[in-house]
């Protein structure tokens, strides 16, 4: 069977999950402590992150990046980054603008900072960081907003991975309780459709030990 | 004609360039001073970074990951991310490595704090952080080393993204004089074959103002 070696809280495992989902891929989810630093688990990735996708044919793909790649070209039913050159090349910017500047500016300061160095014992978090998160949170929250409302997709027409990418992130930090989203209505409208999509149910029912999220978090119509 | 938006030491503009220059694609340079937010540029890039590529035709694409995967598609012989599946998420993994892991390890540590701060007026450089940069890069030439000794080029039988993502970086550090060849025979000889390839002929002539790069920076046989 296909197993996606994933953690329940990581932005780029969800982001995975839902790509699956979306094609309709089965795959069984297993938790790997990427601290323990697993033998087996760095012979495949010795970067030893998450996510990492194990085909039943045993070809291992690491990286989130890759993975959505490889997802498209081998499963290219429901295609999630776009037809045109054009549709690829906006997928792919918005991609990269939120797992790259989303993740260095919002996600790396609340959700690192804040949850995983006290979970896994690494000091006290940085009071500035924090404060940098939730200062990012809102012109970001913006910008989806301005996209979702000048687009039907974030990235264009259809739904593609940008929307995952996204939705992956915020609700990660959703969960923590971190996003307060009477600061767009049109984000938060666009985040209620999303949140309905398949592969969100399987997130929306993930807990973490000794984190309960928000009422609204699982809530459709929060 | 075909522009490329680019900043001399950004090792994600290098690896442009040195895609390009591998399926011989013509484009003409130009550098772009991302902390004066000039507004056209801003229009096409929210994010603010290079590199951008804009194709003649009007499209701009965004991102050195989304040029990258653009040109493979747009550009198709002389294929950068290899044929197979399994060869493409080998070449995609090592991507994310020097792109990701290698980025925030070494160059982050030793371009941005050593170098880019001060020439930006951002305040002094975090001692912590270059001491960590310098204790980073051994270990990432001793892996480019392996697998440069286990296989032709880094992500296999063929020269790849990874060989252009790695050989970015390393050169924008190598500029400054940060590299000790002497630590690693294997990723030495594997750097003076890619040294000699096409494009890189054009990044090695490149000097920014104000800093002057070692002896060996553009020797062939360093």
């Amino acid at each position: 069977m296909r197993i996606l070696y994933h953690l329940p809280l990581s932005p780029f495992s969800r982001k995975v999950r839902l790509a699956l989902a979306e094609k309709r891929i089965p795959f069984d989810l297993r938790v790997e402590r990427v601290w323990e630093r697993r033998e087996e688990f760095l012979a495949v990735n010795p970067a030893c992150t998450v996510p990492v996708l194990q085909e039943a044919n045993g070809l291992s793909i690491v990286d989130s990046y890759a993975i959505c790649e490889y997802l498209d070209e081998a499963y290219p039913d429901g295609p999630l980054l776009g037809r045109t050159l054009a549709e690829r090349a906006e997928v792919r910017r918005l991609v990269a603008w939120f797992d790259g500047k989303f993740n260095a500016e919002v996600t790396r300061n609340l959700l690192y900072e804040k949850q995983m160095k006290r979970l896994l014992g690494r000091g006290n978090p940085d009071a500035a960081a924090i404060r940098a998160g939730y200062a990012n949170l809102k012109p970001h929250l913006d910008y989806i907003g301005w996209l979702a409302e000048t687009r039907a997709w974030l990235a264009g027409h259809a739904l593609s991975l940008a929307d995952l990418a996204a939705a992956a992130h915020l609700s990660a930090l959703d969960y923590l309780g971190e996003i307060d989203w009477s600061q767009s209505d049109a984000a938060k409208d666009w985040y209620a459709r999303i949140k309905s999509r398949p592969g969100f149910r399987s997130l929306l029912g993930d807990r973490v030990s000794g984190l309960t999220p928000p009422d609204h978090y699982a809530d459709l119509d929060f």
